[in-house]
């Protein structure tokens, strides 16, 4: 079973600050996982990464497998060797992506066929097969095979949705149990709940595999679309749900503000392409909201990005210097980017972990919020 | 004048082992330069530049001018520190580019009128404006505004243009002795020779400027399409001419075997786009040549790029890791093959540079030069 301790739980909400401890490391949490689906964080050398002190990062099971090959993977030994990086990895199960980028997919009982959107070859994932995949690539946390229903959908949709989920999931942990990681890291298994916006369902697909006994517990299926507040309100149901002594992982959040929500509500872990995405956008995130970097307005602006940040880009340059960047189209604008909105986002989750267990978190919320309304209201 | 101090001069040939001192530091010679271009060498932070050790960078002034403008890079006290790049900077004059980039240029005695490749707004560059421009941005080593004149070219034609360019650089050197640096740190002022592959042009050009007595000469209008022979032979012809004491600079060269050739012929400075652009197309450079490191052959290959390199990439990664993030369009790749391909210059450069001062550098030449064809050999 994986080892996760429990340091503080907060007493006027449902936030908590642990330790998620795997043979390549130590995790606090609440953490958010900077995505790699490659096999690369966009941008970031993976020494970067150490310096922004990311603890763990995502890598994609259906990237990995289509583009190098499992067979390249294995070949050196597992991800976290043939990328040069030696503390935590989590892989998703490829389920999301096979529904959103595969062509021609069909979904049947026993898995799904898909054409590779690469190179047009056919391919089936069972969960079984998933899980010989995930072995391959060898990360230290893995997630199980599902089907993650889009928003809106009609709930007789979702409600066979969340049984061949909760099949594929049973199987999955079959496999797991009777197979062993393929080198010298022990691997970790977690379910994945289902059921859209519908809390029945959430409570069905919750049970289900509470009662199977998970290593952790994601919620899936969520930021696909539907009001935030929504999202709230089925996050709040679900961590009810889930045992207190597992990790509570929020799959594919998210904002600044949705992290602080998330947590309040009981949510251990997060992954999102935001910062990394919308850094080579130009959009730099900031203790008091979003910049476009890009804007004239910071032709002539010496200050750093973010005054309060400590990482090598806020250390180093100006505003104006990045801007510059961006405006004639240079990597170093997208490496810069890129590093301090993970630096801004590490960082972020580390003073709330710290509120946490110092019992501040409500007051540490409201002001954070705050603070990060301060550029929009700037703007009105 | 510029501090330029003859260390060891080969006694079977015209290399020469120097020290060039600027405010900002010291350059050991043959020196190779990275390009940057628009205020950063392209996909390398400052921070890794230190690391493979360059001496020195090239900025360069018609894309300064333009982007960020001299008006962003005299208010943040000249480009050294627009750019976090504390170490020498030496700007081209941008005659180059504007011959070669910009729109319906227009040369007279006074200087060029040209419209920008960018906005399509009109410029007007005159010796004086240029060395004006090149004090705002406040490089270490700075160059005249000369014309480029094709290969092949008219000799009439080349004649009438090695008098302009003549006139212009006498106009640059007046207004330079007539001006001051705009922020702490000296400026020297660099010459350069023309007069395309008609060696009695290139002596006269050669004659006029030391008659003019810069800081140091640079030999421009080679590498332009010339034969390699004939760019050997208009270098051992000039060099010969031009003072023992001063750096001599062969802009815009080259390979490895350009390298070894020119020091050979005397040479002391280089500057090329070659490690970062073919980086950035996947060509890496070894000591056994270059390989196309998106060729599947490395797709299993757990190699560094080259053995004998200690750059962060080698150090770290294997070929098939690097081939499957270029295969994958990952910005990493880039970084990675730029990173590895300067710091194979530039150690190639300190490699030479030790023969020279121990007196071994024709066999070292001879043997780099047998190893460099290694890899066309095995092709073969």
């Amino acid at each position: 079973m994986l080892e996760f301790e429990l340091i503080k739980e907060d007493e006027r909400s449902k936030a908590r600050a642990g330790v998620i401890r795997t043979d390549h490391g130590t995790i606090p949490s609440p953490v958010f996982m900077p995505v790699g689906t490659r096999g690369t964080v966009k941008a970031m050398e993976p020494r970067e990464l150490l310096e922004v002190e990311a603890p763990i990062i995502l890598g994609n099971t259906y990237h990995l497998y289509q583009r190098p090959g499992v067979d390249v993977i294995e070949k050196f030994g597992g991800l976290h060797s043939f990328i040069s990086w030696h503390k935590p990895i989590l892989t998703d199960s490829g389920g999301f992506q096979i529904l959103s980028l595969s062509e021609l997919r069909k979904l049947t009982k026993d898995g799904v066929r898909f054409r590779s959107h690469i190179d047009g070859s056919y391919h089936f994932f069972s969960p079984e097969k998933i899980i010989e995949v995930e072995r391959q690539i060898g990360a230290d946390i893995i997630m199980v095979l599902d089907e993650c229903a889009p928003y809106p959908a009609e709930k007789e949709y979702v409600s066979k949705s969340i049984e061949l989920t909760h099949d594929w999931a049973a199987r999955c942990k079959s496999q797991f149990e009777t197979s062993g990681p393929l080198y010298d890291s022990k691997q970790f298994l977690f379910g994945i709940v289902q059921g859209g916006t519908y809390l029945d369902l959430r409570e069905k697909s919750a049970r289900q595999l509470v009662n199977d006994n998970f290593d952790g517990y994601a919620i899936g299926g969520l930021a696909v679309g539907e009001p935030a507040e929504l999202m709230y309100q089925v996050v709040d149901f679900v961590t009810d749900i889930l045992p207190a002594g597992k990790p509570r992982y929020l799959m594919g959040v998210g904002t600044p503000e949705n992290l602080l929500q998330a947590i309040e509500r009981g949510v251990d872990m997060f992954d999102c392409v935001l910062p990394t995405r919308n850094g080579r956008n130009a959009q730099v995130f900031t203790s008091e909201g979003t910049l476009n970097i890009k804007n004239s307005i910071y032709r002539l602006d010496g200050a750093p990005i973010d005054e309060e940040c400590d990482c090598y880009a806020c250390r180093s340059f100006s505003r104006a210097y990045i801007r510059h960047l961006f405006n004639v189209d240079e990597i170093l604008g997208l490496q810069l980017a890129s590093l301090h909105n993970l630096r801004f986002f590490i960082s972020f989750m580390t003073k709330i972990r710290s509120a946490i267990t110092d019992g501040c978190f409500p007051e540490f919320k409201r002001s954070a919020l705050s603070k990060l309304n301060t550029k929009k209201k700037e703007e009105i």
